[in-house]
């Protein structure tokens, strides 16, 4: 890995999920603040409600396991188009409009994110109590090492701003529903010996809330024993998790800057006062 | 434009449309052959029943007029589902698997082809007889200088294989739904200052026939005279037609070569004795 300099060109990754795609001003706000960030800059997405819905119009049975989405082959036609069709080819047209060089691309484009599909897990099924061999379907999982570097840094470096959906590919023909959190982590941290990365993850609150029912009670910083204590004292907890742990996982391996905040409040990262700083 | 030498490197276009898209195995041996065309290449993909199904499943009604689709705003999401993300992406992997390093793209990413959606047009309407105001809805309408050869080359040149399915945008967020045929012809116009370019559509015959019920009849060359006496005499008819117009545009536009013939033939480019050949 190379030294990180001043010079190092600066590069932000910014995560969106469903509460901002879900909402047509939101997103459009956005959109417009992600165009005014300075520097070279990736954008990932999640899905959203869409996806659903287009499930139940088509009349597709949804399956879960332990409260997580089964990926059958059905699903996964649903979500190659409503997440690497449907919403990325809006946000490309929509940033292009703002004159920002948006391309939009899955994992498999230019070969630049290989998944491996999640191995059949013997899990403990919470419905039924027992140990079960769980299939979660057409899931991929994404480590730093699955991103195709020198692919992804002639886009960037040529002007074009990346624009993700979580679909990945397996390099056998096999599209995979990937995890956005995950995969915007994985990008920050392979890109992150070539270019002074930051990763930003948007949610539906202003930062990490010391009390989830005040929304003024952001946690304006959490390292690895502060992050420990709040595990203890059940502040932290379940969805927020993963999501932090992605965080940690970035932050650890190279990643200069790991902030957890409101899409709405973009233009706070300025002055470096957006949400939650993750610190070592 | 530069004059073209013999150095000027290679470039190919080829079309599929749901003949190809719509049947799997023909499809995964296309692209194996595909994959095997020697220069650089490029892939531009129509669409195929899948969008017709969606549409029902959906209980989307299709509206026709005078026997052409109407886009409106529903219909344009399927469209951009289905093309841009589920038949696009799928082609990326299986081209992927081949070590062929295919990127997906839509005229909205990296802004690369720039469409004027369609106006409202003042035409016979066959089913009433009468002079209507008809709107096509969100369908775009592309030239030669539609096409941003900048970021185009660039990506070509970095050894991405461009794959494009037809739905373009008008660089103020609305994407448009276009003609395969006229994307793959844009293309081919917009790039032969800089490559020696070949256009080769691929459809469900084994080229022109002279006679219809006939599929050994294949018509070798058209030039525009024959082109005429094959008009008059009815061999070239309806569906035919707009083809060869696009085809006649590009070889007159600076294109190499144009080929119309059939997606299993491919190999048969190698002898430039693939299908009906048009010249000059």
């Amino acid at each position: 890995m190379q030294a990180i300099s001043k010079q190092t060109p600066k590069l932000s990754i910014i995560k969106i999920g469903g509460n901002v795609i879900d909402k047509p001003e939101k997103l459009q706000k956005f959109l417009s603040e992600f165009n005014h960030l300075p520097g070279y800059k990736i954008l990932v997405h999640g899905g959203g409600k869409m996806a659903t819905k287009l499930s139940q119009d088509v009349g597709l049975q949804i399956k879960m396991v332990n409260g997580r989405r089964v990926t059958d082959s059905q699903t996964l036609q649903i979500v190659t188009m409503v997440y690497a069709g449907l919403i990325n080819k809006n946000i490309v047209a929509n940033l292009q409009a703002f004159k920002c060089n948006a391309i939009g691309l899955s994992g498999a484009d230019g070969n630049l994110i290989n998944a491996k599909k999640r191995s059949v897990q013997h899990l403990k099924n919470q419905e039924t109590g027992i140990n079960e061999a769980i299939d979660f379907g057409f899931v991929g999982d994404v480590e730093a090492n699955s991103v195709n570097v020198k692919n992804l840094t002639i886009l960037i470096n040529n002007g074009f701003i990346p624009v993700f959906s979580a679909i990945t590919h397996n390099g056998e023909a096999q599209l995979l529903n990937t995890n956005a959190d995950t995969v915007a982590s994985v990008l920050a941290v392979a890109l992150s010996p070539f270019y002074h990365t930051s990763l930003i993850y948007c949610f539906e609150k202003k930062g990490v809330l010391q009390n989830i029912d005040d929304e003024q009670s952001v946690i304006t910083e959490i390292n690895p024993s502060t992050f420990k204590t709040l595990k203890a004292q059940n502040i932290i907890h379940s969805g927020m998790l993963p999501k932090l742990h992605n965080a940690f996982e970035a932050i650890h391996s190279g990643v200069k800057q790991v902030f957890i905040g409101n899409a709405d409040e973009l233009t706070l990262l300025k002055n470096q006062n957006f949400g939650t700083r993750i610190t070592i």
